[in-house]
């Protein structure tokens, strides 16, 4: 993409109602505008990074064998007063009364109708196990919405259900979560440590949060610092395996890891003195185990292997996705900008010509540029006649973990510079060089 | 994907609600479920479908030079009276009140909030032209929601928006979005008409809708003939060029071609008898060219190179992504299900095995699988014990436009069977001859 032909309104000034650095940077890159309270629109660089988030998530999802639909964000009332949540909801739920006078709400959560969907179509123990899960936007009416996408009212979500025979191959989909999870934070450049946690309105006895440690977390967090050695890599996983996926979570949640709610100062007290840590962390995740507590009263049921119609067995799983950019930038940033990790970063790299409208340094810009668009790279080019310092400070701000920079100078030596945004090392290399470097850093075949 | 692992709930009688062809094929093919009046759920291949619709909008627009984002679904009262639509809008608008009594709307459009988008961060006519577009989740609550997808209440919609200098500008932009419609329905397998339109609510003098002809159609249409004979094909187009863009919009808009809201009785005559048509068509997209209408109650104004402070010329372009499933299978089924064209359809191709259990039979199948797979194909392989018979009932009913039919019998003689879903032909050929038929089909390289 050419910046002049871009929609990137970066803020010179720091917008005053923003209190923690992720709202300030996301409103200062042009991410996100306010359209009202809680409620963003996502400006086209925003909108960019939430659709890599999204993709990865479906492609971690799909890969251990869950199933993509999508559920509408206005659900009948009438549902919900079947599982006994309607009142129970309170003021949070946005509530709604169409032209016929009939009682919608802008779903938070959709337990219910994914409930109703799977006992309209599945009536045997021979087509579980079945998870099906949606990315979707939701609606909750916080009564003090702040801190940007991260305590938004309509935020977009990954939620996913599983149903299954038993309250064993509920917990193996539980697990099957965990490990999927893992997978997808570590995709986005995030260290997400699951922590014992409360179930709250959703219900039920397993649950575990997906916490990242930033100083601006919501949560107060108590855990051993080995559990922060942990890394998830790039092991292979059948998610099919009972064992694998339960040596993954005994791995992964067998170290004390708790947040204020579940906090017990006693067993924390257990840890060796130097590996407590106290900190604090952002949510980015919630996975439940809450058995029969939908598939009861909802008449969720399938015929068992003796012809007994029992009811499945169930769970609920969650990632935040707009908030995971709040949580990225939080965990990922300097005193210059965001520094997006390569997962996630809207471009692969930034490219800045020093001189506008000299001939050899537009024309080694625009063959740099199509050698990284050739090789299925997409280069952000600052191609405006703004001076050095200028560009210079809006990659650092809109933080591309890469930038290569173009000027006369370097180009009558045969050099370019390459930077990385995270380290601010800088290197002179010959084109060619650069972008073989940025293309091996992706993964990608250089030309 | 393996069936025994997928969710296809296909039903085996008729729904007594679908009144039109599309609805009770979407839900006899497991593809939505309704979940109130006008409201639907996308189960797991409906919104494959749905995703791959999105994708090629997307790639047809960012070709275009179009730059997408994204406006929240719920927006503020205020804005909409500010342009006076608030009270325009009647009761198709979905009004809500939040827990601190603020006016509230289901965005059923989004002229309003994105003029604010504009006005907030554009001040200088350096910075057009500029197009931005989404594909979001709309709201109209239709008093009597039916045709399923066809005319729902929670539907899903890409609405773009130009912001230019002039009047020539924005009716390039005008241009160049019936250009890029073009394209986009041609790669799904439909003839999409452009025809003078009348503008209603959104307001302006230039608009034509883009209808596809079916009987199902709900706006009598009067055409000339030889307007069915034109072909965008594959056309390589500059959209920066005025010149060009204009050319194919004369080709496509200067023979006669109106709905009956603007049909000409007398101009229509003067076409010869032979080549006079009067159909019924689907509208599946709508341009406009309104020019200052929000822009100048609104105050979304530019600095233009006199230095005078100038309203910005607009115009909007919608197409109904939901209802487009529903008006390509109106316009591509037959009495046995639906028949996807290849660029939609959610599956690659269709893998049948005659006698599942039966060893040359399932490794056969498996070879075939992996090697569809591993060039980029995705089949959908039916690994179920049903019989053959219920097996191509299912294929034909959810319409891959591929079958490869693989039994114990035909191995024998190191054949299986590939089916052609469109014209029901069927030929023996070697498995790997059948699988480099489906890769050239589709474009791939075979391996």
């Amino acid at each position: 993409m050419r910046l002049s032909r871009y929609f990137l309104p970066v803020l010179k000034e720091t917008p005053a109602e923003a209190q923690i650095v992720s709202h300030r940077y996301m409103l200062r890159a042009g991410m996100i505008k306010q359209a009202s309270a809680g409620i963003y629109s996502w400006l086209p660089m925003g909108f960019k990074v939430l659709r890599k988030i999204e993709d990865i998530i479906h492609e971690e999802q799909i890969r251990a064998g869950h199933i993509p639909l999508l559920m509408p964000t206005i659900q009948s009332a009438d549902l919900w007063r079947e599982s006994g949540r309607y009142d129970d909801y309170g003021q949070e739920m946005l509530r709604i009364t169409d032209r016929h006078d009939r009682d919608l709400l802008f779903s938070p959560t959709a337990e219910e109708l994914i409930t109703d969907i799977f006992r309209s179509h599945v009536g045997s123990y021979k087509d579980l196990p079945l998870t099906l899960y949606q990315i979707q936007w939701k609606f909750r009416d916080e009564i003090r919405p702040r801190f940007g996408v991260m305590r938004g009212r309509e935020f977009y979500m990954k939620d996913g259900y599983n149903f299954d025979l038993t309250k064993e191959a509920a917990l193996h989909a539980y697990n099957r979560h965990l490990v999927s999870y893992l997978r997808t934070y570590e995709r986005m450049g995030l260290q997400a440590i699951p922590m014992r946690a409360d179930s709250g309105p959703i219900g039920g006895d397993d649950t575990h949060e997906f916490l990242v440690l930033a100083e601006t977390g919501e949560s107060e967090v108590f855990y051993d610092s080995a559990i922060t050695d942990l890394k998830f890599g790039d092991r292979q996983i059948d998610y099919d395996s009972v064992e694998q996926c339960q040596a993954v979570l005994e791995e992964f949640t067998s170290r004390y890891a708790r947040t204020d709610e579940t906090h017990d100062e006693a067993l924390f007290n257990e840890i060796p003195e130097d590996r407590r840590r106290v900190a604090r962390g952002i949510e980015v995740g919630q996975i439940f185990y809450f058995g029969t507590k939908y598939s009861e009263p909802m008449g969720a049921t399938v015929v068992d292997a003796d012809g007994n119609r029992v009811p499945v067995h169930m769970g609920s799983h969650g990632i935040g996705v707009s908030r995971l950019l709040g949580a990225i930038i939080e965990a990922s940033h300097d005193d210059k900008g965001i520094i997006w990790p390569e997962g996630v970063t809207p471009f692969h790299c930034g490219l800045v010509n020093l001189k506008q409208g000299d001939e050899a340094a537009d024309t080694a810009c625009q063959a740099i540029y199509a050698s990284l668009t050739a090789i299925g790279l997409e280069p952000l080019y600052d191609d405006t006649a703004e001076r050095a310092g200028a560009k210079f400070a809006t990659m650092d701000l809109i933080g591309l973990p890469w930038r290569i920079t173009v000027g006369p100078r370097g180009l009558k030596n045969g050099v370019v510079e390459l930077t990385s945004r995270r380290t601010g090392a800088s290197e002179e290399l010959p084109p060619e060089h650069a972008i073989a470097r940025i293309a091996a850093i992706y993964g990608k075949a250089s030309a």
